[in-house]
This record gives structure tokens, C-alpha cells and sequence, in this order.
């Protein structure tokens, strides 16, 4: 949907995602160095918190697939108008067809994470290509439009395709927190960025338009870009910071001497890789 | 062969090793997650069948090639015309270089799984340089032609590079499933777009010609390339199932105990990694 | 700033950081190589050096933005101007964004190197991180500029986005000399090369102007950013052997026979990898 | 130099680096899988081998400087004409720039393998390096020639990136055999090509020339340029099988039961990875 709700609608669902996300892994990590305190339930619950994620994310595909196609001036699953000899609605088609593979991964990580068949390393690949599809649509997406509306669509390519890479080479490095975190950071950074597009080209409340042609307004939106990944590190460094410190100050409460060694002898066994 | 049936032989070709590949890498994957019971044989057979393997690609190759050379209007092996002062049946030639490259990959295929001296991985290389080298001689064929003839088969490289890169990886992580599975992928959707570049460009049958010009016929495409792709992901998962399906059930004719005991160490060590 | 100190300030930057790593990691790997003699308080030592590294980065940080807001024709912290109604010192801004990006970095090596919560590649990606988005910024940045001046800035690309993939590796491969080594090299090549944009753009002293269109000096400035990194290779080079010396003078002075053999045996284990 | 001596030059010494390099790593792999045998004297044989190797590469690249330096169109050294106020000869300062790097690699391979402060793996750095700037160097140098020409020098870019990106990849992988022999065929291509390109540019002997502008030709040499790489392939498997057959047979004349033993286990711990 080229309109304001069109870009607030997915933008809402990453950032969900990336915010969950900059919270789930710092505390697995914090968990996994405090192995021997946070043992009991935490593998069979990280496996239940998989399935779930799988499942929201199938969720939030279908809801994206339903209204890109419901909306009333949706294709409502017509794909071909005979009467005007032309493809119907072809980019509401192509934006359900980017939820259609989030949907595929959802579906993989909750198989993947539900029975033992499946080697646990397909949720990644599947969600790699999720979003080098959705990046490979973009691209071909924006062609002959507007020079900022080109421009901001085609910024947003840098967060796809750095998070489709991250999120593959998670398949070799499966639990790397640093990967975790960046893809994390990656995924904020689109989603807010949806909420930027989206207050940039269809201002909201009848604000002032946006001079497409201005040289001035393409730089702007680069530098930007930039600022809202600033904000997304920040973000994920706070998340951070704040899990790790509820999981010591519970740690601390619990067994204040025994962690103390095992958190340093941690460290050094860190510093030595 | 600029026709229908050009586009229609490699198609099959690419379909019937990617079919192929869904089904022998799942079943590598299952026997090996069980190896007690079925460490007999298994290994000297996998041999085998990479040597037939190689030998059905060097035949394709050579029906390619031949194929290519042979029909009416081809170049029957006359590469320059010196009545009209300029080469013969470019294209033609083309399409031979790309089947002879996967000629020799075939028959690295068979002297490294049959002498010992080559070192495994050769065979991995050889078909990421072929598969790159078709990538390579696409890249520079189709130029100069109409926008849509282009563009459908440059989403073809796509799959092709991306298929390179992953048979390029396998040379270092040889036997990674989810890489195996992922060529599998990549080799089906290469093979169901060749058949579905033949319908657009070439109609069987006297259909209507598509539009070469309109952006509406681009963007659908576009998009019908990511169906293709769903489509080859749900055939490989398909074939994944039934395959993991029929292995686990002959286990638990065999040996009902002992398996699920070992099936779910296996999956611990897995989720460890 | 466009000017010659402009391109004076953040070259010395580069130049200051390119050379101490030259200096330090020679030293951290001949120390590590030694190890038997250089145990003592190295490792703490070296901790504190990050700390130190990460304090001065930001500092040098702060600095380059203070600069670029605070001269005469800088924007002040204003960042649009309503009566003409257009983003004021744009140019500026985004050379505050760059600079923000290396405090930030600044910032998480201090945070990484005293506290233990976070991982330590964080510092790597952080770095990694603000030198891509110097390369990002510098992309779009010179749009529409003159032919050389655009080649020029274009070419301190390749050390930015080699620098940052180079620094992305180091995430995963932490410590390897041959990465360190590699990155001092880029970061003094951009350090000069920021120098020599400053005297081909802007040519002190009111020398002769450079032709911006002439092919010829075209040529030139790339085979000339080539002979630059031949020195930056130099410099490295000449570091890593003065380095070595002392390191080993100083040990020979100490423990001659020992070192003799532990010498070549780390060799030889070095060999066989 | 262009002309066709500025070409057979290079291309000459591509050749024989190539065809060396296709006889060497497989008498490496075959005296390492053989290690019982040819244990006593080969690990400073080879060092020495390396030496010998950097010098002759240092050779070639004097030879190749001092060619380009003061062939009699040459620009002896004078590097900007002040009478025409321009830069003087520039290609020929560009080749000596090209040669000069890979004279850098030549010294840093003596360096590397006659001391021990050095890590091993900084020769190929330096060869990824020097090989990166000969095709940095050439993707600039072809700007605005004709169609012909450029394209048929930007087929040379494959093969150089490639062995760029492969010898990058051997610092990590080092001794992989894999690497070094596509290694070998990449740069027989390079050699081959560069005799092929004199040909076509500079027809010897007075033969006809080629039409620039035709798009004939250039989708024939795109397709010779493949041909050429199924010829370099050719080579190093021809070198490679002599190689290996010949030690072999010194094998078996030595001892003929022990090493058949050896053989097969060494292939079977070969195929379990």
C-alpha cells in the first residue's frame, strides 16, 4: 500500500522484532556465561520461546499479506485485469509476496524447532532468504519513481541485504552474540526506517510535502539514515546493559561468591580467544 | 537455440539434478544422523553414485552440445562464415561452451571419485567454476536485446551466482546439509525458469506474445521468480520429509529401542553446537 | 569542511592511528610469540592501551566535530535554515556524522575493555561499523561534484570499505597479525590520501590549480593513490622491523640460549598450520 | 606499452608462474600425503623453493619496469612533460606501477621464508595486494578506448580479482590445494589472455584487424576468453596427473606394500571430512 499506513504497518513489525530480539539474545548470552545458576529449564525454555517467535512471525505475515491484499483498494487476490489488458494491483501483490516469504520462515522455525528432523540451522537460512527477497523486490520495486522516493526505498537495501548476510553467516556461526546484536541493530533500523519512508513521502496530518527533486533533501536523508542507526545502536546497548545487569544483580542475590569466580574466569577464557 | 525448445532441454536438465539433489542429500543427511544402522555399504555406495552422477552431467553436456551444434539451423561445428565475413551461430557456440564446461565438471566428477589421487573437493570446484562460467557468458549474451528478453534472464544469474557461491563454500564445508539443500533449491528454480523463460519469450502453441516493453509484464515477473523460488523451496521441503519419513520408519522396523535413543543424542549435540 | 585543513584534520587522525598500530601490534605479536618472557603484566597492560586507544579516538572525535561546527562558516549546531528555507552546511553535518560514528567507537572500546559484560569483538564491529559508514556517507556525499574531485574521493573508498571489511573479519579472526597489519596499512593510506585530496583540491599556498577535466591527471591521481599505499606498506613494514629488533635485542639480552630455541619452534608450529 | 611486446611480456611471465605453480602444489600434496617418505629434506627444500621463487618474480617485475621505462617510446623516468604541461606517458608509468607491486611481493616472499620474524602468511597478503592493484589500475586505464579494447581487457579483470580473492582466502587457508590450483589455472588464463589480447589488438605480421565496433566480435571473444580457462584447466589437470603419477611410480619402486596401505587410509580420513 504506497501510503502512510503501508510503511507504519511493517515498520511496526520489525521494530517488535528487533527490540525483541536486542532483549532475547543479550539474555541468552548472560545466561549461557552463567551456565551452572541458569541451567535448569533455560534449554527446553529457549526451544518453547523459538516456536513461539515462529509463530508470531508467521502471524505477522498473514496480517501483512491480509491487508496488502484487503485494503479497499487491494487486488483482493485478483491478479490479472482482463478488462484493462494489465497486471492488477502489481504492488500490492509484490508487497505480499515479501510477507508470503516471512511467512515461510515462521513456518520453518517453528518445524525446525518442534520436531528433530530438520537440521536447526534451516530457521536462519530460510530467514536469509526471507530477506534477501525482500531486498531483491525492493530493488526491481522502486524503478521510475521519484528521485528521494528511489533514494529513501533503496537506503533501506543496506539493512536488508547486511541483515540477509548476517543472518547467513549465522548459519556457519550459529550463538554468536556479536552477529545477534548486529542483526538486532539491523532490524530496528528498518523498521524505524519504514516509519521515516512513511512520514516523508505521505506526511501524516496534511503536513508539508517533501521536494523530491532537491539535492538538498538526498543528503539529508543519507545523513539520516545514518542517525536512525545510531539510535538503533543505542537502543540495543541500553537493552543490553539493562538485561545484563538484572541477570547479575539475580545472580548476586542468589550466590554472591561463586559467580564473582565464575564470571571472571569467563572473561579470561574470552580474552584469550 | 532462441526457441521454445532451447530453453525447454537445459530446463529439464537443471530439474532433474535439482529433483535429484532433494532426494540424495536428505537421505545422506538421514543415514549419516543414524550411522550404526546403516553404516554397511553405505559409504562405497555413496561413491557410486557420485560416479553415475557424474556421467549422467557429461552425457546431458554432450546432448547439449550436440543438440545445440545439430539442429537445422545451427552452426554444425563451422564457428566462422567467411561468405558473410562474420562469426556463425554466436549464440549457438555460446550455449555449447556453457554444456562443455558442464562436461568437464562431469568428468571431474568421475576421475576424482574414482582414483585416489585428486583431492575430493575438486569436484565441488569445477562445478561452482561451471555454473560461473554459465553466469559469466549470460551476463554478456543478452545484450542489446529487448528489455523484458534481458531482464528475465538476468534474474536467471541470481540463481546461478548464487548457486556458484554455494558450491564454492562447499569446497570448505563439504557435506554442510544446509548448503546441499540450498543448491537443491537454487538448481529447481534454475530449472522451472528456463520452461517459464521458453513460455514468455516463445509461446507454445500460438499463444498471444507478451509485451517486451511494458514495466506491468517486468515487475510481474519479477515477482514470478520469488513464486518460482517458494515453489523450489517447498519441493526440496517435501522431498526432505518424505525422505527423513521413510528412512526413520525402516529404523523403527529394525531396531524400535535403541534408535530413538540414539536420534535424540544426536539432536542434543546438534542443539550444542 | 571544504577546504585544505579540512582535509589536513582527519588525515592527521588516520595518519596518528595507522602509525600507532604499526607500532602496537608488531609489539603485541612479538610479545605473544615470547610469551615465556613478556608474561608479566603484558596482558593488563595491553587492556589498558584499549582503554587508552578507545579515550583518544573519541577525543579525536569530539574534536573533528567540534571543528566542523564551530568555524566561521559552519552551521553551529543549526541544522535548517528557515529563511531560505533549505538544510544549512549540510556538507558539514555529515562530516559530524562521521566523526559522531568514530566517537561512538571510541566509546564502546572503553566500555568493552573495563567492564566484562560485553563481548569483546564488540569493539571490532563498532569500528567496523564506523568505517562503513564513512564509506556510505562519502558515497552519496560527492554527488554531482566536479570529475576529479569526485575520482579523488571516490578512490579513498577502497581503503575505507577494504578498511571496514578487513576490521569485520578481525571480529571472528581476533588477533591475527597478517588483519592487524593489513588494516594499519589502509588507515595510513587514508590518512595521506586525506592530505593529498587537501593539496590537489585546495592547493596551499596559492599554488596552481589543478584541471578537474583533464583525462590525464585522471590517470595520474590513481596511479598515484597506488604508490601511496606502497609507502603506507612501507612504513608498516619498516615498524614491524624496527619492532621485531628491539623485542629481540631485548631478549637476547636477557635469556639468550632459551629464546634461541623457543624461537624456532614457534616457527616451525607456524610452518605446519 | 601498447604494442604487442607490451603484451606477450606479461602474459610470458603469467605463463610461466602459472605452469610452474601447476607442477609445484601437486608435487607439494603428493610429498605431503606421502610424508613417511619424503620427509628427510623437503621442508627446507621447499622454503628454498620459495626464496628462489621470490627472486625470479622480483626479476620479472625489474625486467617488466625497466621495459616499460626505456623502450625507445618510453618515458625514461621523466614523469610530467613540462613543455606540453602534461603528464608524460602515463600507461607506460601505470604498467611500471603494476610491475612495481608485484616486485614488493617478490622482496616480502625473499623476506618471509629467509628470517623468522616475519608470519608466513604475509607473502600472500602481499601477492593478494600486488595482484588487487594490477586490476585496480587496469579497470581505470581502459576508460574511453574503444569497444573492443575495453571489453577485451575487462575479461582480464576476472581472472586477476579471482586470484586476488583466492590468494586473500589462502592467507587463511593456507596449503589448501584446492586454492593453489585454481590459483595456478587463474593465472595461466591471465598469461594466455594477455598473449591473446596483443593478438587481437596488434595483429603481428601485418594481419587484418579486428573491427572494434563489432558486437560479433565481442560475444566471440567473451566465449574465447572461457575457452581459453578450459585450456588453463586442461593444463594444470595434465600437470597434475603427471606429477602425482610420477611420484607415485618413485613410490612404488621404493616401497611397494607400505604405501598402498597408506594411501587408502589417508584417502578414507579424506573423505570423512
Amino acid at each position: 500500500m504506497a501510503n502512510f499506513k503501508g510503511h507504519a504497518l511493517p515498520g511496526s513489525f520489525f521494530l517488535i522484532f528487533g527490540l525483541w530480539w536486542s532483549v532475547k539474545y543479550p539474555l541468552k548470552y548472560a545466561c549461557k556465561k552463567n551456565k551452572k545458576v541458569f541451567s535448569i529449564g533455560s534449554k527446553t525454555g529457549f526451544q518453547q520461546i523459538e516456536v513461539i517467535e515462529g509463530a508470531v512471525k508467521a502471524a505477522f505475515a498473514l496480517i501483512g499479506m491480509l491487508a496488502e491484499q484487503f485494503v479497499p483498494d487491494g487486488p483482493h487476490l485478483k491478479l490479472y485485469n482482463y478488462e484493462e489488458q494489465q497486471w492488477d494491483h502489481l504492488m500490492n501483490w509484490q508487497h505480499s509476496t515479501m510477507y508470503f516469504f516471512y511467512g515461510i520462515s515462521g513456518v520453518v522455525d517453528i518445524i525446525t524447532h518442534t520436531t528433530k528432523a530438520v537440521p536447526v540451522a534451516m530457521d536462519r537460512l530460510m530467514l536469509a532468504i526471507a530477506v534477501f527477497i525482500e531486498g531483491f523486490l525492493f530493488y526491481y520495486h522502486v524503478h521510475g519513481r521519484a528521485m528521494l522516493d528511489i533514494h529513501i526505498h533503496l537506503l533501506l537495501l543496506f539493512a536488508v541485504f547486511g541483515g540477509s548476510l548476517c543472518i547467513f553467516m549465522e548459519v556457519f556461526l550459529r550463538g554468536n552474540i556479536i552477529l545477534e546484536l548486529f542483526r538486532s541493530s539491523l532490524c530496528i533500523l528498518q523498521g524505524s526506517w519504514f516509519w521515516q519512508i512513511g512520514f516523508v513521502l505521505y506526511p501524516p496530518g496534511g503536513g508539508p510535502e517533501w521536494n523530491q527533486m532537491d539535492h538538498g533533501n538526498m543528503l539529508f536523508i543519507t545523513m539520516c539514515y545514518c542517525w536512525h542507526y545510531a539510535f538503533a545502536l543505542l537502543i540495543v546497548a541500553v537493552n543490553f546493559g539493562i538485561v545484563t545487569w538484572v541477570v547479575q544483580s539475580k545472580l548476586k542475590g542468589a550466590q554472591p561468591m561463586e559467580m564473582e569466580l565464575l564470571k571472571s574466569q569467563e572473561q579470561e577464557s574470552e580474552d584469550d580467544i
